[in-house]
């Protein structure tokens, strides 16, 4: 497993860098980023906090934009921001911006052309944390996940399918039941065919219903979101963890929107959140 | 004085704003970044951090990667980011990044053709405090200043050039003595002509040299900045602020270069160091 480093700053301490390698599930170049905290330069082994990016994005959003580091420098956290879909000029693409490239949804798709190179849960769930694993000073043994949007959709199904894997999960702003809003439906059309019981597995409200559990749930959602009544839909989750017994601590923010000044506010929180549950 | 919103989005309590307005001094339209923290919105005068960008930047690069909202939100602090030069087609500029367009030095141009928009100086001190004022619950009897490379110089000029408008001064990795370094010998020939005599008001050393005084400064400097040896070099401003008799806390940071992951690490610092003489 080669691993190229692309850039290294010191930063609160710590080192953030990012990082690309050939990937062998998206079967092509795949560029992240990890932030190191000073703990672990002495060593130590430390936890790792997932974080899952939105529709459009890179691991440089939530890089330049996310102010995760001064409260991972202070909780001794490794924070890893992979990107959101394979890129190069081999992979297929669409003119949306909700669907392609930017646009991976943390699935293994099984259509033509996307099934190739858009191998997104197999990359995100398998293979990068080989990678973290063997370069980093990471205790795999205690991970925690989160995102933003479709990122919140990716920490959300990919906790609820990995029973015992995060230790805590929580979303930003996330796409709670993908199949039952438009940017899930066009995107779970394109990946995974019109077979809607293939989506269920990547759909959160479903995979509760169907029975997946997570301890808790943390969900900070802002109120001046444009995508809050279409395409979020937190009540849908709300719903679900309600008659599954999952606490759900849902945040309404009033006022904020669903841009990287929402996200950036709230990181610490969450941060201290996973902190506490992977300290137990 | 017409002001334009470009947008507002709710962070950290307080509202992050970018406003456009057509400029007196620089005959173009220009752009800036406010924030207003959660004090303010109850109608209380809050007092004005100016925070001056490097080479290449606008107001967007730290409004982006800055980390000042926080620490701004807690500390009740307006935080204002100006742009670094004149933009349109009708504005002359340089092939060089450190020239022309993004690099106005935060002078009043008197050589042709910089002279009739290059008028950054007047800008900064003058029209910009003025609309700063009519537009928003800005105390402007409470001013500090603070800036990163150019604006470094640009913070530590002003400040020495217009005694006790600002109650304090700091900057991040500052060129100090731009007459003595080549991005300031390049820039101060071009917007000034070549006779030396003229650069001295736009040097921070040489106005401390010639009687200016402040207070005291405050400047992080990393280790690993490429640009410190041949184009920041600290030690000219510890030189004369040492015959000047002003305190200097002049603090280096083993390891950190030139970028925001540097400026972002120390803003807290800056921000906390200018509430409590803006408290004074």
């Amino acid at each position: 497993m080669t691993l190229e480093t692309v850039s290294t700053n010191r930063s609160h301490g710590g080192i953030q860098g990012v990082y690309r390698h050939p990937s062998r599930e998206t079967g092509t170049d795949m560029t992240f980023s990890v932030f190191v905290p000073p703990q672990a330069e002495a060593g130590e082994k430390r936890p790792v906090v997932w974080y899952l990016s939105g529709l459009t994005c890179t691991h440089a959003n939530v890089t330049e934009k996310g102010e995760y580091r001064r409260a991972c420098a202070e909780l001794g956290l490794i924070f890893v921001a992979p990107d959101t879909s394979p890129r190069g000029d081999d992979v297929p693409d669409d003119e949306g911006y909700d669907f392609g490239k930017g646009a991976g949804f943390y699935v293994d798709a099984t259509e033509a052309p996307w099934s190739k190179h858009f191998r997104m849960e197999s990359y995100v769930a398998r293979e990068l944390p080989e990678l973290i694993a063997a370069h980093f000073p990471a205790d795999m043994a205690r991970q925690a996940i989160t995102g933003h949007s479709m990122g919140g959709h990716g920490a959300l199904t990919l906790a609820l399918k990995n029973p015992g894997r995060f230790k805590s999960v929580s979303a930003f702003a996330p796409i709670v039941a993908p199949a039952r809003v438009p940017w899930g439906e066009k995107a779970l059309t394109g990946y995974l065919g019109s077979d809607r019981a293939a989506w269920r597995r990547y759909d959160a409200a479903a995979l509760i219903e169907d029975g997946a559990r997570v301890p808790d749930i943390l969900v900070d959602q802002g109120t001046a979101d444009n995508f809050l009544a279409e395409q979020l839909r937190p009540e849908l989750l709300a719903e679900a963890c309600d008659k599954a017994g999952i606490p759900l601590i849902l945040r309404v923010r009033e006022g904020y929107d669903h841009s990287y000044y929402f996200i950036s506010t709230f990181m610490e929180d969450h941060l201290r959140w996973h902190a506490e549950r992977l300290a137990r």
